[in-house]
């Protein structure tokens, strides 16, 4: 039996509880053992959940920690203060990854345990995981993403004749979208999961900050009947040029003939260009609590697999990166177009 | 320095030296070490190549082989000597790890070797490694594969206007289809490829015998007519159902909704629905040099990153599964509906 403490018991949290109940006969055939959730931590007071850390970093007996919890404190010092006693952490937070993955990594492999993050980026879609060992010998030279599922939501809509805010109420009344939507809206979250990927398949260090980024809110009715007259559909992406050494998200008109056209609704594509593999596409549920916390599971089950081990991330070593400015968009024209 | 032997040099074993060199610098940064093509063995007489196995599995400095011979033999013979040696085998090989996986799996294992097949089932595609880490956990309900890129291209060419006939023979002509295409077009390729990942993630050996098969030569322009009219398209699919324990291989329709509707030409997707993650889908070069060649490639480092070790596959203990029939065809319809 392998001790597990979930730190954040929302969402995303609760959901690591559930798929590891729900799955423990899978989770005992591919790991040889079973998972059992020792502790929960919330900074709540909820009956059964422990509020203290050192509660949980001090206990021998637990062997990964789930940060669960998003934003960078208390997760940055909670998951220092495991790393530091040896315990693997993973986490869904992708605002801890872009701002302080290079420096948890690096502790993490000085204490011979493990900081992995496939929920930070995709949701439920194994991509990190595939990036660092399917594709790790690939030149990629492009990254092209639909990163967040609300923007899709209502890109999807507007398409089908609905104006901005109409969709966007929409998405906000089926919990899709946050009260306050600008997160998503405005490209920030798209921003900072393209610049982790960007840094996985790199070899240098993309941060948030460094994103040129433009949101979704300027996009009218009258662009989708343009992008429709040319057999294109408009859709937010988050793009890393190797090539031009560019990392940014805006709205782009993307042609029928890429995989990423039939991305709909709040589903997430990840297109990746490797100069031997050529075009590749990862695609499934970017949000949602069980798909978003069965990625989390998937990194609880390498830890567990290698307990006293360091499982290297590419993070580790990285360099910050110095970035170009994204091509302009071609003259006259409100968008550029998805090569 | 870690020393490869390729075994067959065909279109993919020349593909699996040129990505070993062409991306030395990546593969240097993510194994820690180089990667050197030793021996290239073919049945042919080519300058430079050997044409007896002994000399391979005798040099105790080859810690991996390459097997891209396809067919059953020689390619099982040598196989089973170079596990048995300690030495992994990494294939493209899709009928030999259909019908000898479970054991070549079992001896890798006993010789703290491994026997990778990554390149066996949608060439560059990660869906092999995919299924077997990422998704391992999960309750796989339904795999649906575009396994054949053949196929894929004649039908979307037959969407395009032209009717069966002519558009093999411009298959032909390009090159993406042999001169007795029996294999892709009758669905028996997708059949050995639907096996396989069935297999995988079922915990019971699915062979090619066991699947329910039919190709694309009966399709017919009005069926297309028929299938655009209802808003689908037709799809050769490889289809592994968990509850209905079926594995199949039929055109069926695909629904605009469905993220394989959008995978045409010579293209490939896997979709795969877990029980916690619900749809992904995974989307590239099904076929072709060097994306399969890649395939191989990704396993090659994982065996070189595990030299000594057995890097567990799920196939070596698989007993042989029993199958049911495959849902019926709905009542004076020619072809199923994806759900």
């Amino acid at each position: 039996m392998i001790n597990v403490a979930i730190l954040g018991y929302g969402n995303i949290g609760s959901g690591v509880g559930e798929v590891i109940e729900k799955n423990s006969a899978e989770i005992k055939r591919v790991l040889g053992d079973t998972l059992h959730v020792k502790y929960i931590l919330d900074i709540r007071d909820i009956p059964g959940v422990v509020n203290d850390i050192n509660v949980i970093v001090n206990d021998p007996d637990v062997k990964v920690v789930c940060e669960t919890m998003g934003g960078k404190e208390p997760a940055y010092t909670y998951t220092h203060l495991a790393l530091e006693r040896g315990i693997s952490v993973c986490s869904s937070n992708k605002e801890l990854v872009d701002a302080y993955g290079v420096e948890l990594s690096a502790i993490a492999r000085e204490h011979n345990c493990s900081y992995l993050f496939e929920a930070s980026v995709g949701g439920g879609i194994p991509i990190i995981r595939p990036l660092r060992e399917s594709c790790a010998h690939e030149k990629i030279t492009l990254i092209a993403g639909i990163l967040n599922g609300t923007c899709n939501y209502i890109l999807t809509n507007m398409k089908a004749g609905k104006d901005f805010a109409t969709a966007l109420r929409e998405a906000q009344e089926k919990g899709f979208a946050e009260r306050n939507p600008a997160a998503d809206v405005e490209g920030h979250d798209t921003a900072r999961k393209i610049a982790i990927l960007a840094s996985l398949v790199s070899g240098k260090k993309y941060s948030y900050e460094q994103v040129a980024c433009e949101g979704i809110t300027n996009i009218t009715p009258e662009d989708f009947a343009m992008a429709e007259s040319r057999g294109m559909s408009i859709k937010l992406l988050g793009v890393y040029d190797a090539e031009k050494n560019s990392v940014n998200v805006a709205p782009y008109l993307v042609p029928q003939t890429s995989p990423l056209y039939g991305v709909n609704d709040v589903f997430n594509g990840i297109m990746v260009h490797g100069t031997q593999v050529d075009n590749l596409m990862f695609y499934g549920r970017g949000a949602g609590k069980l798909p978003t916390a069965s990625a989390v599971v998937s990194d609880v089950i390498e830890c567990a697999k290698n307990i006293g081990r360091n499982i290297p991330n590419c993070f580790a070593d990285l360099e910050p990166a110095e970035v170009s400015e994204p091509p302009a968009k071609p003259a006259g024209e409100k968008f550029r177009v998805l090569a």
